[in-house]
C-alpha cells in the first residue's frame, strides 16, 4: 500500500519523474488503472516515491528513482505501457513529462 | 496574468523546484498570498513557468527556472521570504522543497 501525502526520502542526489497532465471527460477504468500503477511503480527495483495532487485544471505526479536505470525500465515495463497507451487514447488531453535530476531537498514540519 | 495548466518550456536543461505541501485548517490570507506569489515569481529573471495543483492530500507547485542563480534570487525576494514565514507559522503543517534539474522532456496533446 502506497501512502498518499510527503514522500520520505534518501538525501539527494536521486531522481523525479514530474508528470504533468490534463485529462479528458472520459473517466473510465482511469481510477482504478491510476491506482493499480502507482502499486506496481512501487515495486520496481530503485522506486523512492511518489507524490500526487489533482485539482480541475491539472494533476501533478512527481516519482522519485534511485537513478536513471530505473526510470528506463519503469517506462519499459509492459503493464505501464499498455496504461500509457490506454492514457493517450481516452484519459488525457495533454500532459508534460520532465525527467529531472534532484540536486538538494529540505523541508518543514509543525 | 499567469496561465493556470500546462507550462510551455524551452529545451532542458532547466531547473525544477518542486514544493509539496500539506495545510494546516487556518485559511486566512492563504489564497491571495498565493496567487500574489506566483505573479510575484513570474517577474523574476530566469523564471520560465509553474504548474500547480491541490487535492484534500497534498498540494505541488513545480516552478521552472534557467538556472541556479535564478532560483537563489527568488528563495531570497523579500515578499517571498515574507509569505514563506507565514507559511511556517500558519499555513503549512509539512511541506517538501526539492530543486531539480531538468535533463529531458517530453509531451503528449491530443
Amino acid at each position: 500500500m502506497v501512502m498518499s501525502g510527503l514522500a520520505g526520502l534518501p538525501n539527494p542526489p536521486y531522481y523525479a519523474v514530474i508528470f504533468s497532465s490534463r485529462r479528458t471527460e472520459v473517466g473510465d477504468g482511469y481510477g482504478v488503472t491510476a491506482t493499480q500503477m502507482v502499486e506496481l511503480a512501487a515495486r520496481q527495483p530503485g522506486f523512492l516515491g511518489v507524490e500526487s495532487a489533482r485539482d480541475v485544471n491539472l494533476g501533478i505526479t512527481v516519482s522519485y528513482w534511485r537513478d536513471e536505470e530505473s526510470i528506463r525500465n519503469w517506462r519499459r515495463n509492459v503493464e505501464h505501457i499498455a496504461a500509457q497507451e490506454r492514457g493517450r487514447a481516452d484519459w488525457y488531453e495533454a500532459y508534460e513529462v520532465r525527467v529531472a535530476k534532484v540536486e538538494r531537498a529540505y523541508g518543514f514540519q509543525r
